[in-house]
């Protein structure tokens, strides 16, 4: 048996998050499995990396397949995309150890998150980004952020359901900058945008949306910046501000 | 009763076009009314200024309605924001006369049309553009299309199943343009582009698929350069290329 990996993007929007549910539901784990599984002739599970939610994106999202199939990992590429729906394209495709773990090797994982700071939305923006009508005060928003950076239990912003014990995850980095989308097809994606972008050892469920949540409230100001210390260490998910919606999430990169 | 006067941007994906079918269809003027009445208490009938087909998304479509509510024309646009799906923003209201009809008042409309040319798509981009993965000559493209600009009978271009009498219309300016996206949203829509932008007095039906799908042939070489003049001469559908897909086409503004 080979151990193929994959590199995957997709466009979160019209799915049910990446892991596989009831048979009706779309998911991107079961549209993949599905296509491999008409490609190789086989049954089989394919393992990712990140379990993202409903509308979430992905740039980098990893996963691996057992097959034994022995077509060359470039045909592989080529067939599934040829397979798949255009908003879930292969990116690039290995052959793996049999040890490699998408989920359990990795050993760094980055995600981003964009704000669209502006008064008015487009009717072209609404999957991408997450409209914060009011200004932010970005340097309120940096500030409180530094706090996270490092080794740090992180239950105050764990989604709650998660059976997870282990809430300890460090964070590597952690930047927020403003930038100015000129224009995205010259007209309809533009204007000012905050992107916050975190590197960390793994995320605990719904941890960066729980974070940009909180953030967002620091940048209008219903917390102070120096709140986030409180926040973080009372280990408490009501004291932190609410869940940043799916869709201005993407899963940039997982490195192992 | 006033008659006002609206200017609507949307995402074209989820809609069947903007004219209204049957009720259970969603179309961009169906919900568009659907709205106002809800808005206003009466039912009304919104008349738009071209009927852009399912996924052809607009910057600039124009629509009019009368109405007997006195709301100003700033809570209209408020209220019709609040009401509406986000793929679908009113980005102007105005009073108009009487007289005002988004389709026989306008004197110029303009559409552009974008190719993602390039080997690979993204997952980004089905929605937004049509890839064209072979390699295709500016330069040819751009000599073609300059038989068209003037005053010509463009039935050779017009979809079948059109009741229109009158095949003649001007083209003002056709423009050809490559450009490259370096990101959209950072990572995601990039790549090269070619943008096609026609403004015409009036346009008949896939007039500008078809001119583009024309285009494209041409730059594929599967055109020459002279045939253009004998194709638009020939006032025969079937000598042209293929109705280029919708979800690149972009209706960008009405001058009245």
């Amino acid at each position: 048996m080979r151990k193929i990996r994959l590199v995957i993007e997709y466009d979160g929007t019209a799915y049910r998050g990446w892991q596989i549910q009831k048979k009706e539901l779309m998911t991107v784990q079961g549209i993949i499995e599905d296509r491999i599984s008409g490609l190789t002739g086989e049954k089989l599970r394919v393992i990712g990396a990140s379990r993202t939610d409903a509308g979430v994106h992905a740039f980098g999202q990893v996963a691996a397949f057992r097959t034994k199939s022995r077509l060359d990992t470039e045909t592989i590429k080529r067939a599934l995309n040829a397979l798949l729906p255009l908003d879930i394209r292969i990116i690039d495709v290995f052959e793996a150890e049999d040890s490699f773990s998408p989920r359990y090797s990795a050993v760094r994982k980055s995600y981003f998150y964009v704000v669209a700071n502006q008064r008015e939305s487009t009717a072209f923006l609404f999957r991408y980004a997450w409209l914060v009508q009011q200004p932010l005060d970005l340097k309120s928003m940096i500030k409180a952020s530094k706090v996270l950076i490092g080794t740090h239990d992180f239950s105050t912003f764990m989604g709650t359901g998660s059976s997870i014990k282990n809430t300890v995850r460090e964070i590597f980095s952690l930047n927020i900058e403003k930038f100015n989308q000129i224009d995205f097809m010259t007209v309809g994606m533009t204007g000012e945008f905050i992107k916050i972008s975190i590197e960390a050892d793994g995320f605990l469920r719904h941890m960066v949306r729980n974070i940009v949540g909180t953030l967002v409230e620091t940048g209008r100001g219903n917390f102070s910046e120096s709140s986030m210390m409180e926040i973080l260490a009372a280990r408490n998910r009501r004291l932190a501000g609410p869940t940043a919606p799916p869709n201005g999430l993407y899963l940039e990169k997982i490195i192992y």
